[in-house]
């Protein structure tokens, strides 16, 4: 039934199953994610996680990155409400991440709003982001359909070297090379 | 039944219809709204927003407000956590927003508590927001009724220029000389 | 009925009539509350308050503290989300509940998560809080019992004179000599 309503290549290329296996590994081992993110949405994010199975826990500042980070399996960073304070903080971490091997996901949201949020969503995207993920237009409305946006998702995956995921109505994934397009997405 | 439950003079000068008017408008539009505001309401904010039709963007930091500002259609500055970190982009951001004839809402909570807020809001009140919005009694607590706050709701109209709205268990907005009483608040 | 929720030595030693005469109290008296919290739950920490019948402000600068603490109640610092540029205003709030007989009610949330917080958490504790707040295991999992936390309550009791309120699936509360143990709690 769940199965069902995974479309495009989902079912052909066995995504829901492993799919599937990962999020019951996140439930059974309870991986510590380190989330740097914005005012807005952090409880959405901490409970998010939590509800998988996870052990969130949002550290933010620089002091506590070199102890801490190690520990963590993953690291989520999102610039939503994004000042010059905290973003040393998202590049020691992502530096952490990238160093050890660790996945790491970069949302850059609203990359193009300023040239300072650009700056720095450059800056991340050369630290190595294990995923980079965006809403179909990433700025700051999204009044562009997400299947427009394939080709710009296959474009920064290729500079970039990360898997991108791009969300809206349709949802889309990709490497550079492989292209997974889920329809069960929402605008 | 919706404009039955407005009292006052809303029924005898049009206000509700103006009213649904600019709400219809902020659905088809879609305007981009920055919001500098706090901590504890920052979600409810930009999901009340959303709700409106609106596009809400949470940028609070001085580097982006010169690229970023000019495209916003209209501006709420919230200090309800206000640290004087945040200080210079609420100015800067009311500053471009009062230069260029934007809208601007400031919601200067809890004015009183301290010297250094009511320090930050007058600051604020002089870069001339359109709407100046606020609870009957704007120290910590509301243990007055916002009938009280009419003459002094008028006398910031007069004395800052703005329209003063004061919510409540009875709604007051006026402009200093005009008086819009709505009984249909909660206390 | 409520009443017979309650374990322990709760019943024996009349907590549960105590605990109900001091919520009445908060109800009736509607004291102000200052937090210092993290940004995850900055909002439940509020709301909470605000039903319980308190008046919450979450005031966080050192540059409101010397104006407002005095007039606050009680206080309530918790480090979830702590950095550099917060810890000054915690230690000076703490410092004014402390001198001024206020309670104040510290939560070292991840105590052990890097060599910063937990020096900073021993900052706190030497300004004396009434009340320490933590899980059962203040990692940043909490994997353990919170039973197996009783040694460990009783000693932080004893060395801080603070009394210790440790929640988890029981719920302990101690001042080093007398225990309180609630079966009433989640895990």
């Amino acid at each position: 039934m769940e199965e069902e309503k995974v479309r495009g290549k989902a079912e052909l290329t066995g995504w829901p199953a492993k799919a599937w296996s990962l999020l019951s590994a996140t439930r059974s081992e309870s991986p510590l994610i380190q989330c740097i993110t914005n005012f807005v949405s952090m409880d959405l994010m901490a409970n998010t996680l939590l509800s998988a199975g996870a052990s969130p826990a949002m550290i933010h500042t620089a002091d506590e990155i070199p102890d801490f980070t190690p520990h963590a399996r993953a690291l989520c960073i999102n610039v939503g409400t994004l000042s010059a304070d905290w973003l040393p903080a998202m590049k020691l971490a992502a530096q952490f991440a990238s160093q050890s091997g660790k996945p790491w996901v970069l949302d850059p949201v609203a990359a193009g709003a300023s040239g300072f949020r650009l700056k720095a969503c450059l800056e991340l995207v050369e630290l190595k982001p294990t995923v980079i993920r965006g809403n179909a237009s990433e700025g700051v409305d999204s009044s562009h359909e997400s299947t427009d946006a394939v080709e710009a998702a296959k474009s920064l995956a290729e500079a970039s070297g990360a898997i991108v995921a791009v969300s809206g109505a349709v949802d889309i994934v990709t490497d550079g090379r492989e292209l997974l397009v889920l329809t069960m997405g929402c605008p």
